[in-house]
């Protein structure tokens, strides 16, 4: 049987390695590995949400509530926008998968950073689309300006963004945006959003704003990050109701499972746990500044729960994420990106200091 | 901005009513209502699930090994396959997803039952695809026969079917593989197997008999019925490796949570809890069809954990599961497959105890 062409050419995702897996390989203890690959937060999720999970256990062979009430609700109530601004996905990453099965068809150019999360382009292929990108490795939107004579049908933006950890500023987004046709649809990535507006409010983008201004923008976030759900799988998507409507018709039904449905309207009330997570993590940042600047490593500032280690030519970034990994410190080798680098995610205090510590080791 | 046209002719998926809608609508307390709408396990999971859930819920920030390793490996020992023969899916709905994305094209054509599971129509659609459906209510393999000259590119013969119940043996599935063009995907739908192989043996299709004998074929299985697991979104489909390596090209990373993954291992483990479910299920189904016959109902005898009874003309099925629901009876109205029926969950004994006696004060 002949499966689409559009297949060939697709490369699958590399995701972080799990820790599972590195037991297995390696043969080391759990106990001994320390994972900052994935940008998952160190603490954990709020415990609110833990003790609401093991209160759940019992009901875990009910479907949920298809239309998400409750957490579009809270949702809604949080953003000052209505229920039917709203979509969830399994993770903010499903959302863009309803944008491109939606809107893309064979031949359709989207435009994105040169590097920048790599879903976007993966979905993109999928559909057959074109991905065109910026010449720029951080996000410059004058090289994004210079590009919209492609006439693209959608454009994303990440903000901050993976893997660099750089922010745009709210208002250079909007004029932005006013320089864009009204007929493309612009995709606001702002699943580490949490983090960029705690460390400097010009990068805070408000949905409301966004969509009461743009018609034709469309605010993505998750529960991966800040609120520590990754491996619950919720994100959500905000924009006028149209294009809800047309996003919802290619979500399938029960997209999330029953317990993060739960779990997410729980981590949405405790914002106190979301603010503690912040501030550890830039007290943390600085850390990893200084200690780049002690062992000669260059960095991007980021604005994420993150931060990318730049080597200098002659030293080998995916050597030196495979030498952690042996001591049981899983980074991300960002070899995949093009980049001689690796992301580590801020972990916790024993945890960088590990870091710091192997990380001395190996360099020296 | 304009989405794709074919988004125009789809309706979306009617979703059993959960619990939280019927207190939040008709003011019913929790305890009061008996949700029998949905096909899930009445005994819940597996007692060694739900204490899994309980203890991991402080992993809940950490996303799953997308790998599925450990989900593999066990499905591979239990059906003796290899690990490249299966894929995992946000239950095996997302699988019918992954067959839409990877081989359908505007205009392929799709062959499936008159009357059969809702979402396989809605996802061609997506697609553009072309729906041509048998004469037949029930699964007629020569009505199936009859239409191989349209050349469907794919084919979905669900066995046993929801929303009848019915079940196909499996020589005759066999029989009919061997007429269908090796060029012709056919995706055999599992969910309910468990069950029908309980009730007897014939029904029963072995996944690696079924792959070994034609490599154009597809098995899918879920976690959401006889394991009790609907709300975590796990299934999983079996296949010759060039069809599983097709699908994970359009299979998004993390598309379950790290809690369905252990789940769906630990609910493998105890095939007693199965054994033990589908047991009460038949014992419980004959009260149905005893049920049915004392009141004058028709019914399909059914091969799964529901039983839809067949309203006779000047009864009305809607205006009958709208009665229930207003006493906290959750049972599904088939209006939406053209059927003057209600499908019936087979629930716990006192749950099913409370259907009788709803249905017949409203009946009389």
């Amino acid at each position: 049987m002949r499966f689409k062409k559009e297949l060939e050419n697709i490369k699958t995702y590399e995701a972080g390695k799990p820790i599972e897996l590195i037991m297995r390989d390696y043969g080391i203890d759990e106990k001994e590995i320390v994972k900052l690959a994935s940008n998952e937060n160190p603490f954990g999720a709020s415990p609110k949400v833990t003790a609401l999970i093991a209160r759940l256990a019992g009901k875990i062979h009910r479907y949920p509530d298809d239309s998400y009430y409750a957490l579009k609700t809270a949702l809604a109530e949080k953003y000052k926008v209505e229920r039917e601004n709203i979509i969830i996905g399994s993770g903010s990453d499903q959302i863009f998968e309803f944008i491109t099965h939606a809107l893309l068809d064979r031949g359709d150019v989207v435009l994105q950073n040169k590097i920048t999360f790599a879903m976007y382009a993966i979905y993109s292929a999928q559909s057959g689309a074109v991905t065109i990108t910026t010449d720029s490795e951080r996000h410059d939107l004058k090289a994004f300006e210079k590009l919209l004579a492609k006439n693209p049908k959608l454009i994303y933006l990440c903000t901050p963004c993976n893997p660099y950890g750089d922010a745009l500023d709210k208002d250079d987004v909007f004029a932005f945006l006013d320089a864009v046709s009204a007929q493309t649809l612009v995709a606001i990535d702002a699943a580490y959003m949490e983090y960029a507006s705690f460390k400097n409010t010009r990068k805070l983008i408000e949905p409301k704003e966004l969509i009461e201004r743009f018609p034709n923008a469309i605010y993505t976030g998750t529960f991966s990050k800040a609120y520590g759900l990754g491996g619950m799988r919720v994100g959500y998507a905000i924009a006028r109701p149209d294009i809800i409507e047309a996003l919802h018709k290619v979500r399938a039904p029960f997209n999330i499972t029953t317990l993060s449905l739960a779990a997410a309207v729980e981590a949405l009330g405790d914002q106190a746990f979301v603010r503690k997570s912040a501030e550890h993590n830039f007290k943390e940042m600085a850390r990893y500044e200084a200690f780049a600047h002690e062992v000669g490593v260059n960095y991007e500032p980021s604005y994420t729960n993150f931060i990318t280690l730049l080597f200098p030519e002659g030293r080998s970034a995916a050597e030196a994420a495979s030498a952690l990994l042996k001591r049981g410190m899983i980074v991300r080798d960002l070899k995949s990106y093009n980049l001689n680098a690796i992301r580590v995610t801020i972990g916790l205090t024993n945890e960088n200091d590990r870091f710091f510590e192997l990380f001395r080791d190996y360099w020296r």
